[in-house]
């Protein structure tokens, strides 16, 4: 248990030394980060420094507490420095809520006038959510049997001297891919024309399937073919599975059914869209394939990224975009969503469900990655599903009693638990903000980020009283 | 498979009785319904005579194709006499799927100047829908186990002549229960000032829990407390399992969870909602409670009736209606939806999955009304959610293609495959009606409602390949 307090002030100690660099670049917001800094520091320094010599063991359950107490702290070092800015709590927590689970939704208008400090801090937020993130679902997640991420345990998480060394040695590669692609992601931006700050800034939540900007015209402010589709590229990088990077330098093995199954479905969701806004509305083929392919990966990644208001596109592009939102990237990536792994077990599971109404007493065992998957995979991943679209609706209920019309409470939550960014309608669509919503709605939607990026069960496990029985 | 050709026409012979008795009532339509009692009646008895003599064997299998053709044929059957009347073909078979699947939804406008002789045939539609709908889902649905119906398979499915005996005994009690509901209805309609052709046509469909009225107000035209608070019992009524009637009668044995679980979630809501209405609104209180009993159960029996707009009451109304629309009433009743006996087995599901992820080596049964479920029960009412949720979605997105908003597609394609009636929206709202959409949404429509009366995975099963070489 002191294990994971002392982690918690670790996060502390680390983001206060952020905002004093943040603090040292921007002569602007100076003396707001480096209140926060102070703060920050000294209250996780005390915090470690009063754990220090008693960590203890870290058991199964205490990785619930681990992850889920994390996120929630980072989210308030985070809103820190945006509440000493002058914005309201709620408006902060939503912000640095939205940063850390690298959703992207914002509440602020005027980005390309902010100053430089505060957009560089929401930016950050994202690349160390998309890092952290990671790490968890490569380390914790498998350990914690949620959402059928067992499925990946044996690769990394088995006991043992030699295993721990080789996890070390994983999560350090993984650390090392991430900050290569950022720095490939940066070069390529300037390359493009943008300046130093634009293309770090963007190169932050590009890798990280964030989605910040800084401008209100979110990456539609980049007339340019070349950075647009360099930006496709980055957010895809980002949603593919770290361990298959690992792989595949490792050991030159490229096959993968996670990357090939988001790769065929991007491909054939881009082209048939792009025809039908050819075919019906006679747009510029070359053109049309740009916007479309930008925008799908923007949302299959969960970046949420804009380079135009899509939704104009009438009801049937709206459809689909709803839809693509649910889905996300990779297992193992910084994308959120259901992610491809559970597509597939799910996929292959209800087709074996039809074959075994036919034939009540065949055996249908389901393959993933050329494994058989275990009765307790298949459950976990089929009750992430359960949880993923109970939380959206229950939710939706409750932004609906905010007022909210249909069409935005849905697509809120949605785009919420599944840490896009943009949802649809004239509010909160990819040309909207979340900056007119009833601050309640803003917490509730924080909430939705959250759950959703600890992958729903880690929060409802740590919300049953029995956990906190057996953990004590 | 020669038998189910053979039911098939012994329908159409019944049907066509049905059409020619109509023809004796109703002198304004006299023709339309004669010409169709003829070429029912003739293609019927043909179909009955060419296969009579060679009946074969009735395989499980058999069962799938038997629900799925019965359905059609009913559907195609039920249309021709408002095709005669010169309704459009789409118009004629989307009416008497809506009334053959009990949904009430209707494209039909001007219901008050109607002919009567019309006006019945459809509520006639929903009743014998209802009644089959019983029937099969005791005797069939058990033995195809579609969603985890083999729960119920050893109360009358075994094989055996004293079992056969006692399956006859059983379907014959449904319909004498049935028939006493409708004609105690139809009395209680009467006292309540209902002429007798309001109160037969309305008693029906409220039994039937269809929801197709003779008025385009529906069920608001009569606007009397007495005969509301009658209509709500009697949908309740109908969207009770059947079979624990015949328990209650026979045994007093009146503990049934599904009964228990529909009528405390309808008594939770409405008292809810009413607060809600009565404190937001300052709605009176008794009027306001009848109200929203009445809506609330016409919409979670899947009957369809309204006695006023709900959605006008704001967006928590429209997002607690929508979400009622899911629900539905028991299994082994008349109404549609995903149904009490699943969202028990699903939440008892979902709780013991969250334990398990506290205690992956626990063992943590499920059980359902005293018995333990045994794991494929558990996966198949999964495999129904999952089959529900998906069709919902798929057809939603259909619908958009054809320009249709996103409340209106999401919620249309929900009232079609739950057969409950309205959606909301302006459209197809409770105040709206279905006339005015495209044909092609209409058909689609229609689809939607004939795979949600047959729990999607009948229909499923009889479209994959697979299935027919293994029945040939």
């Amino acid at each position: 248990m002191t294990f994971v307090v002392f982690t918690n002030g670790l996060l502390l100690v680390g983001m206060g030394i952020l905002m004093a660099v943040n603090a040292l670049l921007f002569p602007m917001t100076r003396m707001v980060f480096l209140e926060a800094a102070l703060l920050t520091t000294t209250v996780g320094g005390l915090v470690c420094i009063s754990t220090a010599n008693r960590l203890g063991e870290m058991s199964r359950l205490h990785s619930f507490l681990l992850t889920g107490s994390t996120w929630i702290t980072a989210a308030i070092a985070g809103a820190l420095p945006l509440w000493l800015w002058e914005m309201s709590p709620a408006d902060a927590f939503f912000e640095a809520m939205s940063g850390i689970t690298t959703t992207g939704s914002t509440v602020m208008v005027g980005l390309d006038a902010t100053e430089r400090g505060i957009l560089l801090w929401r930016a950050l937020l994202q690349w160390i959510g998309g890092i952290g993130f990671i790490v968890a679902g490569i380390a914790l997640l498998p350990i914690m049997r949620v959402g059928g991420m067992q499925l990946f345990r044996t690769e990394s998480s088995e006991k043992g001297e030699k295993q721990l060394a080789s996890a070390a040695r994983f999560a350090s590669a993984t650390i090392w891919i991430y900050l290569v692609l950022t720095f490939v992601c940066i070069l390529a931006y300037i390359a493009g024309g943008m300046n130093t700050f634009e293309a770090i800034a963007h190169a932050f939540t590009t890798v990280a399937t964030g989605g910040y900007s800084t401008s209100d015209s979110s990456f539609g402010l980049f007339d340019s073919a070349y950075l647009q589709w360099m930006a496709t590229l980055f957010m895809l990088a980002g949603a593919l599975p770290f361990a298959w990077y690992i792989r595949v330098l490792n050991r030159g093995a490229v096959r993968s059914e996670q990357v090939q199954a988001l790769i065929v479905t991007l491909a054939v969701v881009i082209l048939v869209m792009t025809a039908w806004r050819v075919i019906t509305a006679g747009s510029p083929v070359f053109e049309t394939l740009r916007l479309v392919a930008f925008n799908v990966v923007s949302v299959v990644t969960t970046t949420g990224y804009a380079t135009t208001d899509y939704t104009a596109w009438g009801p049937f592009a709206v459809a689909v975009f709803v839809c693509l939102t649910a889905m996300g990237g990779c297992t193992g990536s910084t994308s959120g969503g259901a992610k491809m792994m559970r597509w597939i077990v799910f996929m292959r599971s209800a087709r074996a469900q039809i074959k075994r109404i036919r034939q009540p007493h065949g055996v249908l065992p389901i393959r993933y990655e050329g494994r058989s998957v275990a009765q307790d995979v298949m459950s976990g991943v089929i009750t992430f599903f359960v949880f993923y679209f109970a939380s959206v609706v229950v939710l939706a209920i409750a932004l609906s009693l905010f007022g909210l019309d249909m069409t935005t409470s849905l697509s809120g939550a949605l785009t919420a638990v599944a840490n896009v960014g943009p949802g649809v309608g004239e509010i909160i669509g990819p040309a909207g903000s979340f900056a007119s919503l009833p601050d309640g709605a803003k917490w509730l939607l924080s909430f939705g980020m959250y759950i959703g990026r600890l992958e729903m069960l880690t929060v409802f496990v740590l919300m049953a009283p029995a956990f906190w029985r057996e953990v004590a």
